[in-house]
């Protein structure tokens, strides 16, 4: 074992990284260019905000050479792909910046599907999906009716960890599958992050924006994908939790959510940052 | 009067269906497929996740053969219609789900008008508009500037009663006419839900948002389209009414509405949902 | 100096006009189409609704001939720009109603300065940036990667003045700069609007939604731009004040700043709008 993977052993430095990239991010304020799907727009645009990076939704194919080499990291998100987006989303993922993608109801149509793999293979630094979404991806097919939700996945996370590091391997990308507990994977190491609450699932987009976090957090950090990627995942779910304790129901915790990612202090993420190296 | 109209003479009868059907969109979460337009995307959304039901707005003609056929029922709104989204919107209405219109602002153009009479000549389970788009697609024209809000009616729902009639006969859909109070009719029957306020139309798309949770009752009740539309009217509207007793305005209404609709217990449906069979 | 200069050093006058204004769109709903852009477009109707305007986002070329000559006013918006949309807003801004120009982050790209400038010639009623657009615009450039933050501004709004006087000269138009005071030129006149409350920039397109505000305020007062203007600023910025006493991050702000965009009164306005005219 090596000392990233020893120190990553003790929990205390995980919290201690997630304020560190969180207050880099709030320092520094990334700019990320976000090619995303038209309900999460809103979201992912104040996420980003409360967390102190620059939002840029700018998906035409036309301002990809001027804008995206001026961009800290890019965020591809395919929820609502039609052709049209397509061609930006291969542009800006090619620009040379870090990038993430979120491979949204991958398996939605052959369609999406094939622009999900063919975006993949321009190597994102982090895919971050839901277990249905990461297990389609890693079969490289569309499930039968049966089994499919939208959006929604119809497995538990842990039900795709070993589809996960099996596409980290051949993608040579960060998987990240969001669950009750979130498992982000290099396809050696596998971390765990705990941090989040049930009703966030009821709130549209919450999926594509945490990705777009993770994009601030790579930015920050692009030499470690993995650690941001964790980082971005448990401060956001942090944020839902702080949030919850006010919440009614989904819609004041996506408000109370945007709040308590403006306003979480040192301590609330060194002590609450909930991410383990599993064994 | 056969049996069924006679039941639902009885008021109470109508708290119990809408109950039935909320609990029915809850347990079996229905996947509702949302061609619909860019400003309500996220409440819509939000909607149908606060009530239960899965929704996917996914717009391209290319995902359309593989993706709407897994959809429970399909939800089409114009209101910002494009010349390159009307072919989805054909495609997905004829895709042999059942589906819910919403003619926004019928009456905006002339290409707005034909695009929504060529909708409805795809026969949808059920048309919900304001008065002042039922009476413009009635009339199959677009009115003169004195008489136009854009997406807000300058009629009562009254005023358009006759003309949702006629509309449901000459379309076979059920119309469902939103204002003070909804009248829903099959051009033979005409069910009235009164639930709701006055500060909900200072929403924007909250109208689109109740035509999108018609779609989910209507994916749990293909057979009954009348009853399922006012149902989800009545329980939206009341929503509002739960949510307006927090509220000090249209955003805090948008808020709680959305977290009333998630927390609606049979109680307060059975007890508090006004639908009444217009004699 | 003119009678109307003379009155204008008068503080207690603005929050006259403002009030007047602000009561005008209540009471005469004017029709505001909205050529904006996607992550805008919830906050900008529901901004405009709290104020008591209709929203009509509107982009379709097709209904350009229609549908704007019955509008009031147009609001033109490039925040994501794309070429399939640029046709429409020429059309929407060439249809002969007084219309309003956002040129979000106008340096993006040279397609987005060259497409700012085209429209900036068809002669809006009021352009509002920040200072780096007003900037950009000034100087017709689009400026090197270090002085760029997409659509957050690099500089003090005082940083933009005389090349918002320069661009209004040259344009003919009235010039509105956004910052912690905002400016508002003809080219000789300045007005500074001082309400707003810092964490606004934390929200995602405020600034979009205050200039659909000053869309609907100069379709009540097409002949004075520069106070509809002005008093558009100043009015959002007192929501925003007043939202703020009750929020706890930037998405109970934005929830509060609507809810008292919907809630102010003739005292309030009155009292608290902050608009001085420059010596």
């Amino acid at each position: 074992m090596d000392a990233g993977a020893k120190e990553q052993r003790d929990p205390a430095w995980w919290g201690r990284r997630a304020w560190s990239l969180l207050s880099a991010v709030r320092a520094r304020a990334p700019l990320v260019q976000c090619v995303t799907n038209l309900v999460s727009m809103d979201i992912a645009a104040n996420a980003l905000l409360a967390a102190g990076a620059s939002p840029a939704m700018v998906h035409s194919l036309r301002e990809v050479p001027d804008f995206t080499p001026r961009c800290d990291a890019v965020y591809v998100n395919v929820g609502t792909l039609s052709e049209d987006w397509l061609p930006s989303m291969r542009a800006a993922a090619s620009a040379g910046r870090p990038w993430v993608l979120d491979p949204v109801a991958a398996a939605a149509s052959g369609f999406r599907m094939e622009a999900c793999l063919e975006l993949l293979a321009l190597r994102p630094a982090v895919v971050r999906g839901n277990a249905s979404e990461i297990l389609a991806l890693a079969d490289r097919s569309v499930p039968a009716a049966s089994n499919f939700k939208g959006a929604d996945s119809s497995h538990e996370s842990v039900d795709a960890l070993e589809a996960a590091k099996s596409l980290a391997l051949s993608s040579g990308s960060v998987v990240a599958v969001s669950g009750a507990v979130d498992f982000i994977t290099n396809g050696e190491q596998v971390v765990g992050a705990s941090n989040g609450v049930p009703m966030m699932q009821k709130i549209t987009a919450t999926g594509c924006a945490v990705t777009a976090l993770i994009a601030a957090f790579v930015a920050i950090e692009p030499s470690d994908a993995l650690v941001a990627a964790a980082c971005a995942l448990a401060v956001f779910g942090l944020a839902g939790e702080i949030g919850m304790e006010s919440s009614k129901g989904p819609a004041s915790l996506r408000m109370h959510l945007i709040d308590a990612l403006y306003c979480l202090d040192e301590e609330m993420v060194t002590s609450r940052v909930t991410i383990a190296l599993r064994p």
